[in-house]
């Protein structure tokens, strides 16, 4: 039996609510005076819950597996992310904000400069993203409609795009045409199944168009399409845990996620926590499972900065009460991989994790931290096994067998 | 997506070294005074670095699965043990020292009594070893080939011996020829697929030809094969995890096994675990991974020798700073299973497990012992899953996923 089957077999609906927090990235390792970013924060509130809560740490993947946003995010959902992989042109998309549907192909794309037939740039000597925007907007303009396929640009960071194309017939299994190294030719979209002949052919024309267009451009006159992708066949939250799910998050990408596994995204007026908050509130009564995403301690993780990263969870322990005058039935507060200031990067150490509810055990930990989450009562679990739990104690399970 | 392909897909090659250090058997329970044979033994050395390092536990293959030497080192190094088994028949051939290749037939054989006809003794009165390197000289100068296959005898201990098949078109699906007990007559070897039918008639063959040459004899007038097998097909550690891997290693079984996953067998010029550190540092500039196996831990468990046992654990304290001074990026030291001097015996209790590393959170355990790895901060793990982890703490692995 299938974790699927399993939790539509034992799940019902329940007016109980989850509240689950995300503080992306927020694990780390020591980094001042020997402590984490957690350790170092003032948190009296975080504090005061990890004395009535169980606290425990999970794995995104496997141990060892450092997790990008896309698997860490579906572990947490309770999907499994080495059965449901999410391709990098979906991902590109979702984090740009374009939606994507059933059936259609996501595509990343790079500016790169052509010379004499070869590649001598990978990423057009890094172009500015306001260049980009312009070009992209000309492509948008220009490339709207091939053979029936509605064609999409989307400007990322940089030398970055996104590509959407939507139609009938269009497979994924489409090669790169990037030949990974400068001094090379280009490489032709080529399908390695006749399902994706159709794609192909689309995405050869756009390239030959897009080299028209971009024939005068000193840097950025060709592209380079990567990761073709469709989205999974993935079964909403509303199907397999009987959830009325929601998202508050404010960048695209998480929003492209939740929206993944069919959580409703709500809208968030501003990008800070408290407008978050605001909309927690508002709309709190409407579900019964929220997905609360806090990105900076993250993206200051990324930068080393330890201080920030320090702040933001400083921020997020002065908005916890508010959130806890909910009365949420379950609260988990975690990561959905670490991310320490020391590596400047996404990282494979577990993620600490709490869970406050009516019918825990509590353990003896007096913090929220990667130590005392090592020492706390729920042990060393999986990321995916974390929904499981959440519904659990929001008696959202029947027993299963008899 | 399996593990392995997982690991295809994020490992690299970088010049980082990682040593993993199985004390076989290391782990134990309460024997003198309520202490272990780690908690009896004075440890300065490993004491200072379980201060600095990570600790946990792990288990070989479930909780209370007590693993053979073969699944557990499997684990160990990467592949998990449920899914390649390795036969009794290699093992038996590995352990003696054999070389298997890919399709070759591994057999175990018992010398034994027969009498009109049935079996009255299986292991022919334990004859002693000597006597069975005797007979085993005659069958290997008479039984050299058979229908072009290359028969192998080897001695083992006291009745058993090692059979090798080494020709075309040799399957190992054939049953056991020992009727399990005494009073019955030998079973003929029989091919439970078309693909073996070659097989069992070698095998009939030597057995008819070893009653002849062993007519003579007292007791070990017979032979009985077990364990037809042939190596599983497993991916070497340099395609799953991009490792230049080596193995240190006195004992026969050790080095086969560690072949077997692709390392090279590195010379030690004795028995030692200093000739073994001398290896190491001879050869430590030339390899990325190093397995560096310590024998006797498990052999005074086995013999229910508690100072022996205690005595090789002080033995390699002492040698540890040797280690520590080639400054490895990783540093591993466990068991394969654990071998309790009450027990006399492999048993099921979870690997002490030690991760010493620049990218750990230290926890605040102080000794290197069953009790405190309990505690330790990574938890309770899968043997299995430690490759993952030492690869990490190398920076031996990419993001998954984006």
């Amino acid at each position: 039996m299938e974790r699927e089957e399993l939790f539509k077999e034992v799940s019902i609906k329940t007016p109980s609510k989850i509240v689950l927090i995300v503080l992306d990235g927020v694990g780390g390792i020591p980094f001042r005076e020997g402590k984490t970013a957690l350790e170092w924060a003032n948190t009296p509130n975080l504090d005061k819950l990890a004395k009535k809560s169980i606290l425990g740490q999970t794995d995104p993947i496997l141990p060892g597996i450092t997790p990008g946003s896309g698997p860490a995010h579906l572990a947490i959902f309770g999907y499994d992310p080495l059965k449901y992989q999410i391709g990098r042109g979906i991902l590109e998309n979702l984090g740009l904000g374009v939606e994507i549907k059933e059936g259609d192909i996501a595509i990343r794309g790079n500016f790169c400069t052509l010379r004499d037939g070869v590649i001598v740039d990978r990423r057009a000597g890094r172009i500015p993203t306001e260049e980009n925007k312009r070009l992209c907007s000309r492509l948008k303009e220009e490339i709207k409609e091939i053979d029936g396929v509605e064609v999409l640009f989307t400007p990322g960071m940089e030398y970055r795009f996104a590509l959407r194309l939507r139609g009938e017939g269009l497979g994924s299994e489409v090669l790169d045409t990037d030949p990974q190294m400068v001094g090379k030719s280009p490489i032709l979209p080529k399908a390695t199944d006749p399902r994706s002949e159709r794609t192909a052919r689309v995405a050869e024309k756009i390239i030959n168009l897009a080299k028209d267009i971009l024939k005068d451009e000193k840097r950025a006159n060709f592209i380079i399409l990567r990761g073709f992708s469709t989205l999974p066949p993935i079964s909403p939250m509303q199907d397999i845990f009987r959830l009325n799910p929601a998202a508050i998050a404010t960048y695209p990408m998480y929003k492209g996620l939740a929206k993944l596994v069919g959580m409703k995204i709500l809208d968030v007026d501003g990008m800070s926590i408290a407008d978050e908050i605001k909309t927690l509130k508002e709309n709190y009564k409407d579900y019964d499972f929220f997905y609360f995403h806090i990105k900076k301690t993250d993206s200051y993780g990324e930068d080393g900065n330890f201080e920030k990263k320090v702040a933001v969870i400083e921020e997020f322990d002065r908005f916890l009460p508010e959130i806890l005058s909910l009365l949420p039935d379950v609260l988990v507060i975690t990561g959905d991989h670490s991310t320490p200031c020391r590596l400047k990067a996404h990282s494979w150490h577990p993620n600490p994790f709490l869970l406050y509810a009516n019918t825990i055990i509590p353990d003896e930990q007096e913090r929220f931290s990667e130590r005392a989450c090592a020492k706390g009562g729920l042990g060393r679990l999986f990321s995916v096994d974390a929904m499981g739990l959440m519904l659990a104690h929001a008696l959202k399970l029947k027993k299963f067998g008899a």
